[in-house]
């Protein structure tokens, strides 16, 4: 008995090593407040995402906010109140571009959240001043625009390629231009702490339909963090099948055209380097069974071995 | 036995007309599609409104669609794929002022949903046209405003206590100016089918708190309604609780306000006229137990004797 005892203690302590490095740790955290690209408002984009081991969250767009926070009570991820939970663990919003379903949660909530900033590139910045956080359709509840500014929020302008601290966390965040139905403009955050980082792309369209190289860049532009494993995972959209028509893809990807684009990545990463990294599916528009087919398409055509995730509300992910 | 059944049978005949006519029956069905004034994205105002016995439905404020018509599907009042049923079954939409949460789910809707009009007064179609049916909040999916109209949408202005025919319904409305944070204009819509009518008041401060009488001057408009029991019921709002101070009302209500104003009233039906008369309360703001403190205020209050009722999501009202 002792002699199989001691074999067991041994095997453990050969396995230690197996089981912590084989591979890394999570380095982030992330509760979808939402994930729908469309009509449901219930579950709208907005990615609450921390450190690991932290509760500084920044919410990553903000279509849907405390519907998003009530079922993260439900599911026992978080507990309290959700206003009170919005207020004090949600540390600013990084909104990648002026359409509202990005961002309708951060508006109706205002009233009731907490100062802290809203990151944006300018012409998102120009928007929600313009047409949000206006007396006439709401209340300013910013720092500029309209007057009176309420001033709760701040505006933080974010430069191309350009790191800018995230307040009240340790995280940080560098801006990438992309194009959402050309020339309109939508934003790519890559978040960095210490030597980790996660890349959120708001809505998007694929470079050979918006006759333009933002994605090109990108791809370039991350494709070191790739290869030395620093990047944990790309959250990107497909809001359409691979059935809608050029003509009617609105500046947003299909399936099809993900996969070129991730081709274009493999062209800078090598292909070894993109088997079983995590692209996390966002922004599909729901209508009949247009989800399910997006998700079949998707898997149908990865021939690079990408490991598809597909959040779902209040699910935690782990990257 | 047989002298038994007699009597059952004689006591069913004499009881028919007691039955039938002690009171009408219903005019109006309403399913609260969103009920709340506030924070929570997915039951944000918006009443669906239709004549009994007919589907020719229109919407009263837009703040939560498809999540309503989920959740309407899930209570059994309606069968079938939620948007097909907001494309064939909602008629138009009655929106009563330009703030986000009484017509986010319009907008969010608007790529999935059929043609139809919006009916408002001029100061709302503006704020739609300027703020949210723009290319760079959104798209334009009306008639007017920022080209290219889309044209899914047409505008149908309606002016100040002047009928106008709801299409596609045997209804039509009357518009009221209504004051919600003076010189901020909401609306108040009666609904007309035949006879009979109802009364659906948007956002609305006092006239004591807004220094203005255009809520005296509606209740001295619909008191005949009242008195000769046309109007079936009036949707009104308390936002908030009698703790709210004056200076932070922002153009709404309290129970004390409401009272009031209710007092105001029966100065023109008398007080008999409004006892049991349906009043509807809308848009409580959450927060915290504000809702039940509104409740518990306004049943303690109601001296009147009117019949409080408090919309749910999703549960059908008749009137």
């Amino acid at each position: 008995m002792k002699s199989f005892l001691t074999y067991r203690f041994c095997l453990f302590l050969i396995l230690i090593p197996a089981l912590v490095f084989s591979q890394s740790p999570p380095s982030f955290k992330i509760i979808p407040l939402g994930v729908k690209g469309g009509i449901d408002e219930s579950n709208l984009s907005s990615y609450a995402l921390a450190v690991e081991g932290t509760e500084e969250y920044v919410c990553l767009d903000a279509g849907t906010l405390h519907y998003g926070i009530q079922k993260a009570i439900a599911a026992g991820i978080w507990k309290g109140d959700a206003t009170e939970l919005l207020k004090s663990k949600v540390k600013g919003y990084l909104i990648s571009h002026g359409h509202l379903d990005h961002l309708s949660g951060l508006v109706t909530n205002s009233p009731d959240d907490s100062a802290k900033p809203i990151y944006a590139m300018a012409p998102c910045i120009e928007v929600l001043k313009e047409k949000y956080f206006s007396w006439k359709s709401w209340a300013n509840f910013a720092n500029e625009g309209e007057k009176p500014a309420l001033g709760k929020y701040h505006y933080v302008v974010l430069q191309q390629a350009t790191a800018l601290p995230l307040e009240q966390t340790s995280m940080s965040v560098i801006a990438f231009t992309l194009s959402h139905s050309n020339p309109y403009q939508s934003t790519a955050f890559l978040i960095r702490h210490q030597e980790e980082y996660v890349l959120y792309l708001g809505d998007t369209g694929a470079d050979e339909i918006e006759k333009a190289n933002n994605l090109r860049m990108l791809w370039q532009e991350v494709s070191p963090l790739i290869t030395t494993k620093k990047l944990k995972g790309i959250f990107i959209e497909v809001s359409f099948s691979n059935e809608q028509p050029n003509q009617s893809l609105f500046g947003h990807l299909t399936p099809r055209l993900l996969m070129n684009e991730m081709n274009v990545l493999s062209e800078f990463t090598g292909e070894e380097a993109l088997k079983g990294f995590p692209i996390l599916i966002t922004h599909m528009k729901p209508a009949g069974n247009r989800e399910a087919v997006i998700k079949k398409q998707l898997s149908e055509s990865n021939q690079l071995g990408l490991k598809l995730i597909f959040p779902e509300q209040a699910k935690l992910i782990k990257l």
